[in-house]
């Protein structure tokens, strides 16, 4: 096995909601439409899709098809390159219908971070420091 | 904001285990210590993080700390260059202690897939078809 995440799906309740969201919102590129009943966004490195929460359940087993907690246990993180664009980010989200869930701030770790919750309340921290950017964008983390 | 994912974390239970999981069992390469309270891999573009559950939680918001329900509705997928891949990374999770909740077979859409749980329940499929690799690994999603 590659050591490899090709991509992360979200099981949303509103697909143009949340296509809305992604898209017009945090500005992520993507051609489809929710009328195709899947959406994909190309991203750095992987890929984020969205899909009907209970069709996302029901793709794995009619088993799997049960009521969301408030916390899945899984966060996305987005890290940026400087400390100023922590709070520009959240702003961001929260104009596109984003909930700031922990304002940017100094955290434990020396670095500079916040979060918010997307329409369905997956949450995203926006962090600054701790890891060195690749050409592509994505992180060092060894 | 540039569309891009950094890193994925994972709260987990334990995780020596899940360390274990994913290290040993799935080959994923890191030279983090269960000690240190956070474990991060280096996978292709984005980065995949290990964290203990409660902590994640508590990291935006003693709020969000709630039992987990049994589909987070988020799910990460490894797709592989060969339809007969799909099968063997799933054996190769169950032997390294992670559960096959949907066994490889061709799928509605036209691939081949299957899925497996990790120690905490987390979902990933590992699928075939529908998009075409870059050449850094990554999947041509337009």
């Amino acid at each position: 096995m590659e050591p490899r995440i090709s991509l992360i799906t979200l099981g949303v309740k509103n697909l143009e909601k949340s296509l809305i969201f992604y898209r017009d919102g945090l500005g992520f590129p993507t051609t489809r439409k929710a009328e195709e009943g899947i959406v994909f966004f190309q991203t750095g490195g992987v890929c984020l899709a969205l899909y009907p929460y209970e069709e996302l359940a029901k793709d794995v087993s009619e088993d799997f098809v049960a009521p969301r907690s408030k916390f899945p246990g899984i966060t996305i993180a987005h890290n940026v390159r400087t400390k100023e664009e922590v709070a520009r980010v959240l702003e961001l989200a929260e104009r596109a219908g984003g909930k700031i869930e922990k304002p940017a701030q100094d955290v434990f770790w020396g670095g500079h971070s916040g979060y918010f919750s997307d329409p369905d309340g997956y949450l995203w921290e926006v962090a600054w420091g701790a890891f060195e950017f690749r050409e592509d964008g994505s992180l060092n983390i060894t």
